[in-house]
């Protein structure tokens, strides 16, 4: 049996529930589906820090898994703009589109995607208080919770890669296949005060935040910060 | 400024997205909110394993946070069945609730809360599969997102710790502290098949699963294997 491989990338900083969501998510599916593969891949097996006091460490290298068959690469704030910069991390994109059948994000991943040229000319989402920052890869911005072109899919903001990862279980196995992972972490979603009501959203207040993260993550890449800035 | 310590508990082999979930949201709260540290506290700073490829570090031990306002549990598989018999692990619950405002569990986490002796004569949740071993730590078991209690809140399985965590940041701030951090992680959820039908659950296809993760974690444990057993 041919084992095909999903690739989780990890680097420094990233947001930890755009990462753990879809792993556990595709980590439920391959524990049923032998013939799938679940890898967390980075630069090196050092444990790195999150946007969070937890540490996450990758089980395998990049260099270890150079042809996934999947790969998802989650976003993060100014570690993810930093990030960017990283050839190595970029370079591991890039080379991975090659033969990979799926290239997928969430969140500020897709600018990772984007930074690998995967996005030119592809409609694209990301986390909605950096949508427009999608132009600067050549992409069309959509606010929606996944936009699937095919080889390349990105979600949206950070929570947005549960409902991406099941979208690919269905797209890979079936519903059925979908309906048993998302039984199995109980995915029946209560949020408190109901989806969100997009009329409330703190436009004005995130304002800041934004151009913060871009200014602070890209404060040694002038050309990039301002092609970014240049889309706000 | 007083600041208070919310604790997010570890050990080796839990179910990740229980602990993530909630630690993203809590951790973006805290972000915005000066007086609420979030901890990661484990046995030591070792990195440990989860039920994914990913391995996870601790970023204090539970040692040095002798004192949590509030702590999570979370749950998982057969490592979490072992957990109960880990009396460092059990220690720390037990001894945390005699200060904590609030006693806090995931999934499977409730069983570990009440091996601790959190949940005598309390109603309480977990992972839907295991709800009636519940009853073996004197709790009346009650399928619903989360259950609380006053100082002590359960939730149900692996992604209700998100739905749980939101509703912990409305209770100690507020709707819209809640709100802020919902549009913060992007909390939309939109499952591609639509909310859990439950009379499509797989509960035949479960029972072996659970029976399993019962023996296989407690093997050398009888007395409390049979103990949960005779729930089932």
């Amino acid at each position: 049996m041919t084992q095909k491989t999903f690739a989780f990338v990890v680097y420094p900083g990233l947001t930890v529930l755009d990462l753990v969501g879809p792993l556990q998510v595709l980590n439920t599916y391959a524990a049923a589906e032998p013939s799938v593969r679940v890898a967390v891949v980075g630069e090196t097996l050092d444990a790195v820090g999150t946007d969070t006091p937890l540490r996450i460490a990758p089980s395998h290298t990049f260099a270890q898994v150079p042809d996934p068959s999947w790969v998802l690469v989650p976003g993060g704030g100014a570690p993810t703009m930093r990030a960017l910069g990283d050839e190595t991390l970029i370079g591991y994109l890039r080379e991975s589109a090659k033969t990979a059948e799926l290239m997928t994000s969430v969140c500020t991943g897709s600018l990772l995607l984007g930074q690998a040229g995967l996005l030119e000319g592809r409609e694209a989402t990301t986390h909605w208080t950096f949508l427009e920052t999608l132009r600067a890869f050549g992409a069309t911005p959509v606010q929606q919770r996944w936009v699937d072109t095919g080889p390349v899919i990105t979600a949206a903001g950070v929570s947005a890669g549960i409902d991406l990862a099941l979208h690919l279980v269905e797209r890979m196995s079936g519903e059925d296949a979908a309906r048993l992972v998302q039984f199995g972490i109980e995915y029946d979603p209560q949020p408190p005060l109901g989806a969100l009501d997009w009329s409330l959203a703190p436009r004005e207040r995130m304002r800041p935040f934004v151009d913060f993260t871009v200014r602070e993550g890209l404060a040694d890449q002038p050309e990039l910060r301002e092609k970014l800035l240049a889309q706000q």
